[in-house]
């Protein structure tokens, strides 16, 4: 069963009601493609007004002209001006304030309506995922799966020749990443958003591989750090953090608070002598981040990727994808190698 | 020779001095690649700030720390609160209007600064390419055209996969595309921005194919049309929009303003009796649609890709790239297989 998008826009209307919105201006590209299942080339751009009283219509520019074709509501614009007659009669207009630009809210500031900054309630309804979205999830698990099972033999190789093997092995797969790849190997994954660059790695090197694709718009986000070869001081720290990293994963339940598993991540980090460099995990769907809100839900899905990054060694970094549910959490990724 | 990135900063300074700014924020990845010469994962969010008087000021998370090693003069910042303290003692900031979130604007507003949307100038230094950027432009289209000959038999694929099929070709040339492959086949051709979906294309179809790469950041961005097999109707709409194409090429050159090409483009086809749908063609250059103001300059790199849309037959489009010159403008694609 595909998705059911007037359930999702009940659920954004409810939130415009509260706020006594009229009409909500969206212009992040996953916004629209979640009320209305409609995605262009990823070059569109693409706006969606979607009115508390009447149904959404989609803006696009008339080289886009084919979304009429599969979305039904679909107006080809192509100016400033002419978009902004669509907001007429309405009085208090909800946008997104982290996707909307400067130039556009300057424009829409000379209508004689009021603007409501709306984005953090716009993440609300996308933070608990249906049965079609966990699905889609899964899949692109799966082939992530898939990926790191068919990882060539890593020694002797260049980090961006290795990030560029996973590229074409995702489009094997018919799918495109979700985000760059980090491939970091010895010292250099100290760093945590390392950059894949001309490095050839060593067989005592500590590895961590860092990707994930999208799959029908749904995003996967798994880490593994391979340390087999490496010095016993490297398998302690894999040993305890492995050890951290289920600890994470046995507390999250819906009910408890993002900070209360930040503050275990915390203990659990200090307790083996370990600094906290980054968060235990976030929100994954049709974004890489996606939020989470402050008390996890059922059907949240989230990454747990405890990091320990030492300088002159490397990056150690497990990250796994969740499901919450009110007993303990529903792990997806185990299946995928492990070391 | 890599790119003189203190004259790059002198072009924009220039333009600062004139408009009386200070400082300048700048919030366009691209931007910041070209005056720093630094770019992160395609995830990280960076900032440049760009004084008037001093040396810029690259703005990365603590997640980020790497750029400390690429970019000296790098600030780790996490919070929006800490990131204001950098304006501090400026009277006048420049912003990307196009760039900018509201969010971020918001924030901006609270400082005792002026504040100056600087988007239109910003666009200004980077519409003529130096020596370095012609080579990188030179290299994406050598791959392109690569890949155009090296494209598996059309026939009997559906379009999704001859796009999936391209991907995997840039990858083992180690590039990834610059923007999502346009494949259309028979009368999908008709939208311009057609995305790639499950038809099977025909022995007798016209075929668009329109891709591009980035390399070292630089983009191409090529079409071609396939109509050997078409009908006669076919193949004489093709004989047609190739020479309104060579038309155009002709005409370019320093000197002559962006309208005065749109002019002649809309003569050529009228005088074939074929409506225009979009302009001639658009910049290229660090984005795969560089402005180019309204006068064209020695040493701009434009597409030329006029394009006839029939409904129920196809979309005819023949995207070249050429280099404005003060004579006739030098063709930089003509070695890629043009039917």
């Amino acid at each position: 069963m595909g998705p059911d998008f007037s359930k999702r826009q009940g659920k954004i209307r409810k939130l415009m009601e509260e706020k006594g919105i009229d009409v909500l201006l969206l212009s992040g590209q996953e916004d629209i493609y979640y009320y209305t299942g409609y995605s262009g080339l990823r070059e569109d751009r693409l706006f969606l007004i979607l009115p508390f009283n009447d149904k959404p219509k989609l803006i696009a520019t008339p080289l886009e002209s084919e979304a009429r074709l599969r979305y039904r509501n679909t107006i080809l614009i192509d100016s400033v001006k002419d978009f902004m007659t669509e907001f007429k009669g309405y009085e208090k207009i909800g946008f997104d304030e982290k996707q909307l630009n400067v130039l556009l809210f300057k424009e829409m500031e000379k209508l004689k309506a009021k603007l409501e900054p709306f984005g953090k309630s716009l993440e609300i309804p996308r933070t608990t995922k249906d049965a079609y979205e966990i699905r889609q999830i899964r899949e692109a698990i799966r082939i992530t799966g898939k990926v790191f099972g068919s990882l060539p033999p890593l020694s002797g190789k260049t980090e961006a020749r290795i990030s560029n093997e996973i590229d074409i092995l995702f489009r094997k797969h018919g799918v495109d990443n979700a985000f760059e790849n980090i491939v970091s190997s010895g010292p250099q994954g100290f760093y945590v958003h390392h950059k894949p660059n001309e490095r050839t790695l060593k067989k005592k090197d500590v590895v961590l591989i860092d990707i994930g694709c999208r799959s029908n718009g749904y995003c996967s986000d798994i880490g593994r750090t391979f340390c087999r070869r490496s010095g016993k001081r490297e398998r302690k720290i894999y040993g305890d953090l492995k050890a951290i990293h289920d600890g994470i994963v046995d507390f999250i339940r819906a009910g408890i608070s993002y900070s209360e598993v930040e503050d275990l991540q915390k203990t659990l980090f200090s307790k083996n002598g370990y600094k906290v460099i980054h968060s235990f995990g976030h929100g994954v769907g049709l974004t890489v981040h996606d939020p989470t809100g402050d008390v996890l839900k059922e059907n949240m899905v989230l990454t747990v990727e405890p990091g320990i990054y030492i300088k002159n060694m490397g990056g150690f970094r497990i990250e796994d994808m969740v499901l919450v549910k009110k007993g303990k959490a529903l792990m997806l990724s185990d299946s995928i190698t492990s070391e």
